[in-house]
């Protein structure tokens, strides 16, 4: 007898029939004999009527009434996906995150889990019940109602498996697992049989949005192996873990293309200490997120006035943030004094995944050789230990992703 | 500074502009310097909604998991009125049922309120806050998510009255207050500035759906004196409270017509100890509302088989459950042996209401004179202290209620 855990999107449980399907679904894994806990998000489309409602009173609403008023959507989920197995015969009990026993820090809109004490869930498994538990969401030790933010029923699924010691952490979505690469781009990409944390974390951030980085990183953490699979087939999915001795036997896991990224130069930059700090610090506290920076050496041409060699500092942004950074930059020339400003909202962000680079010599050199022959120019590069991400022209993004894809995975 | 509960219900909070208003009026008596504790339902529309996703999964779904979800659409409404509070500039806090301290027994869907520990309460409005309480739910000692039934958002804010020694308690509805008589039938119904407890739970029980009667014996009860007033306005309503005096100088203090009745008669029932009491213990185990209850003496027909003699038994019900109550009825035939059964689904019950009725003479008497002389033939007739009754032809109702109303109000 096995304990799992599942978890179902919104989109999974987005209307009275879809509901019905997943409980079909946790009845046939009951009927093998095994614990299930099933934790499951807001039906597709609550939320946003629920933000749409508040921002109608006010444009700007308390965070903790937010949370007072979103902890409804999954609430009343779990209380038709219990309904739903009683109709099939399956004894079921439904609980918030707060009767689940999930107590999370203060923080509004964005809370992070301090501790779970699943004894209630625990009892009730006991008891022969399917327990089915509001993701999303968790209560201070003051008994304030709170949720966790984006991605916040996949990290209520990971912690629940982590404190439960469960057997097996299934995620169901829309897709049938993780992919070498994105399919709609490149026909012939293949689904993982798994992937490393670290490898999911890299592509998380690349763009591949199949689960936010919190989860991921809290289930590595903790040692969570969890299978990101479809909820509309059959199919076995994508086993995430942490990485294995074989796994380092494939040099690139998978390829993505971020084709939401905007580029920002800054030309002529005094090349003095702290002005780089200067720069990120005050796109920071603007909540402007910055992705790659690259930086490179000094070149030849002094800053006239004041005679001090310059260089140019470039980064990427997500295109929503590109106006708000650049009156973050545009505020700051007459301080930093440096020449001008360029930005660049045609460009691709393409990357290679994989920890099996740490032992294999050459990649980023292969990589680039690939790009060259479909006369692809490459304009920032930036690395780590599993990863090489280029900024390309996002015209011939696509062409480049997969002219990538067949060099290093067929 | 007086403390003032006000409750509202589900058409005041219909939509994001009418919560804005209630908050005004909220703010309103905040800037006074009170103390405003709100009871607010769901969104009118919210719940039944809910109910028909649950159905469309199960026909009749647990209780326990309805409560779950049917608490959602009250904590909805906390939250958003708290934001509008919040757009005034007003503090604010919403709480749910159980953070409120409402702690109820385990009757899913119907439970009673057990006890209210208000001290979260009374820190919050000590700290300057106005603060909104989820109406119509509770939580039970274990930590249940229940409901407390129809009209439960007013049991909600007068038991809350009760437990904080609130100075006031209003009810915002959609009326004006309670009138002598609907305004629809009679055009000079006035509005009355003060009825009894006993008054105006015969009145709720007669078919004046201001009140549910539960809210009204639970102030009874504790002495909880209450305001019926209208959301959409400035007008005064009326004052629900312990009977005095002078309340003694009005003879009837309204006029009645239920058009949803129906009446049965059971003809030629043997007149022997024990047939009411099958009869009716049998209708009450079928759930069958039964209203009034006449029987006469024994006549002069006897039963043929055994010499017995019999009489007549009738009762009214709802129109809705008069099928329910004919089968009943027809499964009982043979083992009382009466003789035949009417129904009889166009009457009307007539009542006129007063605590003045108790010490004065010659009212029931008047009443009768009174539709006599529009040619209206009674039925039945039952009386109370306070009240007297009577089925009359459902096409001379409105007729004969303006009649008795001109006679005795005016």
């Amino acid at each position: 007898m096995a304990l799992i855990v599942q978890k179902y999107g919104g989109t999974s449980v987005g209307n009275p029939d879809r509901i019905k399907n997943v409980a079909k679904r946790v009845a046939e894994y009951r009927s093998r004999g095994d614990q299930v806990v099933v934790v499951v998000s807001a039906m597709s489309g609550v939320t946003d009527n629920l933000i749409k409602l508040a921002k109608e009173i006010m444009s700007l609403p308390s965070e903790r009434e937010m949370d007072m008023l979103l902890a409804t959507g999954e609430q009343q989920t779990i209380a038709l996906t219990a309904i739903a197995l009683h109709n099939l015969g399956v004894k079921a009990v439904s609980l918030t995150g707060a009767q689940a026993g999930i107590v999370t820090d203060g923080v509004h809109t964005k809370a992070k889990i301090h501790n779970i004490t699943p004894k209630k869930v625990h009892e009730l498994l006991d008891q022969g019940n399917v327990v089915i538990v509001a993701g999303f969401q968790g209560e201070t030790r003051e008994g304030q109602i709170t949720t966790l933010g984006r991605g916040g029923s996949d990290l209520t699924a990971i912690a629940l498996a982590a404190a439960l010691k469960a057997d097996l952490c299934q995620i169901y979505t829309d897709v049938d697992g993780v992919y070498t690469a994105d399919p709609r781009i490149v026909p012939n990409a293949k689904k993982l049989p798994e992937i490393s944390y670290d490898e999911m974390l890299e592509l998380a951030s690349l763009g591949a949005k199949v689960m936010q980085s919190r989860s991921v990183e809290f289930a590595k953490k903790f040692g969570v192996v969890f299978e990101v699979r479809s909820s509309l087939n059959e199919n076995p999915g994508t086993i995430v873990k942490e990485e294995t001795k074989s796994m380092e036997d494939v040099v690139v896991r998978g390829v993505a293309l971020d084709k939401n990224q905007a580029k920002v130069t800054l030309i002529g930059v005094p090349d003095k200490p702290g002005v780089a700090a200067k720069v990120f610090k005050a796109l920071g506290d603007a909540t402007v997120n910055v992705d790659m920076i690259v930086q490179n050496i000094s070149h030849g041409s002094l800053q006239t006035a004041t005679n001090t060699p310059t260089t140019d500092i470039s980064f990427t942004t997500d295109k929503a943030d590109l106006l708000k950074a650049q009156k973050v930059i545009d505020g700051l020339k007459k301080e930093l004094g440096f020449n001008d400003v360029l930005t660049d909202e045609k460009i691709g962000k393409l990357s290679i995944v994989g920890v099996g680079m740490k032992s294999h010599t050459g990649v980023a050199g292969k990589m680039f050789d690939v790009l060259a022959k479909e006369g692809v120019n490459i304009g920032m590069i930036s690395t780590s230990e599993i990863k090489i991400s280029v900024t390309i022209d996002l015209a011939k993004g696509e062409a480049a992703t997969r002219a990538v894809h067949a060099a290093f995975i067929g």
